[in-house]
């Protein structure tokens, strides 16, 4: 049908929509806010502010909302029916349909959900780090780690449209508590919130002193202020980066030996770091994986397009599911 | 072709070779010694062994040898091109074609090779404790843990044939030295051999006094006298299979997040302990899954067709790549 489509992804903070050429060509983007009242039914206050990025967009471009493709990609266990079962990052939809409130809001029917690093795998699966990859994992590195599995070429769903939660593989059993509940999840370790975690610990230890006096305590030194002092040559710094370097490597190890994937991307908010991050990753890969010599190289690359991959896929999957 | 197939299952002590119809019957079985000379040409050991089980086979059931369909299960890393390329517990074929050899030996065209624990997942799901389910994981305990996953109703294979290695997943990053060379695999702990460790830390700590008083040293208590033993009420032996039953649940629970899958099928030479262990796995599941109440409930059963389903499923797929 048509050869323009809305994306949008809905994160934690804000919401990132863009409009997108069935090519992968972005023409447009626009944030807002992600809202978390929860006065209104779940999902409403997401579904109003969606839908006056939609609007928005769609006026700039002279489309016609009702007859454009518009996809949306949501945190959290999304089922294959559009509904978010468990949304962590984003209560205040947690249960509720945002494809069916935003469609009603719309007027339109061509409104599809779909999980955001899985948005993110299809995005970069079809033009980016992972084009012509049948095997590989998108791995966002935010507060949390999202995951978007493909496998011989297709995304892999799971039973419920759940899989990809690879954040919440337990790396260390006796491990510190994650917000899931749980203990010693991966996302504790390798992903923002491990670096800051990394940060306290070494400020404890009496290190990162430069970055102290700067800042003021550890709570102010924020994971960007660790990059550009390890880009300085800053060597605590350097060394905090090759600690997350090395549990980064843990987890992508499991994931290469559980589902004999051959690549990874990696992308999310913490991805300014990992320019610096990924070397250290990939040296500690070969001595993670099992039979790691009798295997072609697992390559590890920084997503192609950064931010804007989730917003991508999901704009891609509302021309595939509008077809 | 045939409605007659030999399927056997090459493990690091025993192959099991049996003759099965197409509708998952089994006639016939056999076993025998798995050769670990390396005086030989990589593999060609096996191959030998495996030639006399097919022979003997035919030969009772008055079968063409070069007619039949053979399917061989093998341990390791299994290229898709049927080369053994890492096979810490069959080294003498490391690296080999066993395939080929055994083509030759027989002067049949009809012999394919599969991973063992995929074999096993793919005759659970043809008429086992997988039946009918699209999304599940076999997992064999025995020394170690293999793994076969069958996704959206299909097996998982990777980009190399390499995927299901669950066992070498890392769950303790902190934890004890595996044969593969990594540190805290998953069957370190949840396997056999996570049975005989525990069974060693409780004899130092002056726990199992009553094992250790008929067997007289933690070395001659086998993983069946503590089943035996819990069986008998013996309170020491029963903690012993919970923490086992928590490391499985661990490991499953990983699988889960990251695949959504929602059974667990298991199999191998620790399944004796399988009924006491398993409860306590399926208990502790809740606690360790992501979001596990926004999830269908998520099974665990024992395999239906025990030792046997590895040469089950090699036979099955000799039938499929042969047909």
């Amino acid at each position: 049908m048509s050869d323009i489509a809305i994306g949008i992804d809905v994160g934690g903070t804000k919401a990132l929509a863009l409009v997108m050429r069935s090519d992968g060509e972005v023409l447009d983007e626009l944030k807002a806010a992600t809202p978390h009242e929860t006065t209104h039914q779940a999902g409403e206050a997401t579904a109003i502010v969606l839908g006056e990025l939609v609007e928005c967009l769609a006026k700039r471009h002279d489309l016609d909302v009702r007859a454009t493709p518009v996809g949306v990609g949501l945190p959290g266990l999304l089922k294959k029916d559009g509904r978010l079962a468990y949304a962590p990052n984003l209560q205040s939809a947690s249960g509720a349909d945002v494809g069916a409130l935003l469609r009603r809001a719309l007027a339109s029917v061509h409104v599809v959900c779909e999980n955001d690093a899985n948005c993110a795998a299809l995005a970069e699966h079809a033009w980016g780090a992972g084009r012509g990859v049948d095997d590989f994992v998108m791995v966002t590195l935010g507060t949390g780690i999202g995951g978007g599995i493909i496998a011989d070429g297709a995304l892999l769903r799971g039973r419920s449209g759940f899989a990809g939660e690879i954040g919440h593989m337990v790396v260390d059993a006796h491990g510190i508590p994650c917000t899931c509940g749980g203990m010693g999840c991966w996302e504790r370790y390798a992903s923002g919130s491990g670096l800051r975690r990394l940060i306290h610990e070494a400020a404890k230890e009496g290190r990162l002193a430069t970055l102290l006096d700067t800042h003021g305590s550890a709570d102010d030194i924020r994971p960007e202020d660790v990059t550009l002092a390890a880009n300085d040559g800053n060597e605590e710094a350097i060394d905090l980066l090759r600690q997350v370097g090395w549990w980064l490597a843990l987890g992508l190890s499991n994931l290469a030996v559980i589902l004999d994937a051959g690549h990874f991307v990696i992308g999310g908010g913490l991805s300014s770091a990992s320019e610096l991050v990924l070397p250290f990753a990939r040296d500690y890969l070969s001595s993670l994986v099992e039979g790691y010599e009798s295997r072609p190289p697992i390559t590890i690359t920084s997503s192609a397009f950064g931010p804007r991959s989730g917003a991508m896929g999901a704009a891609l999957v509302a021309f595939e599911r509008n077809g």
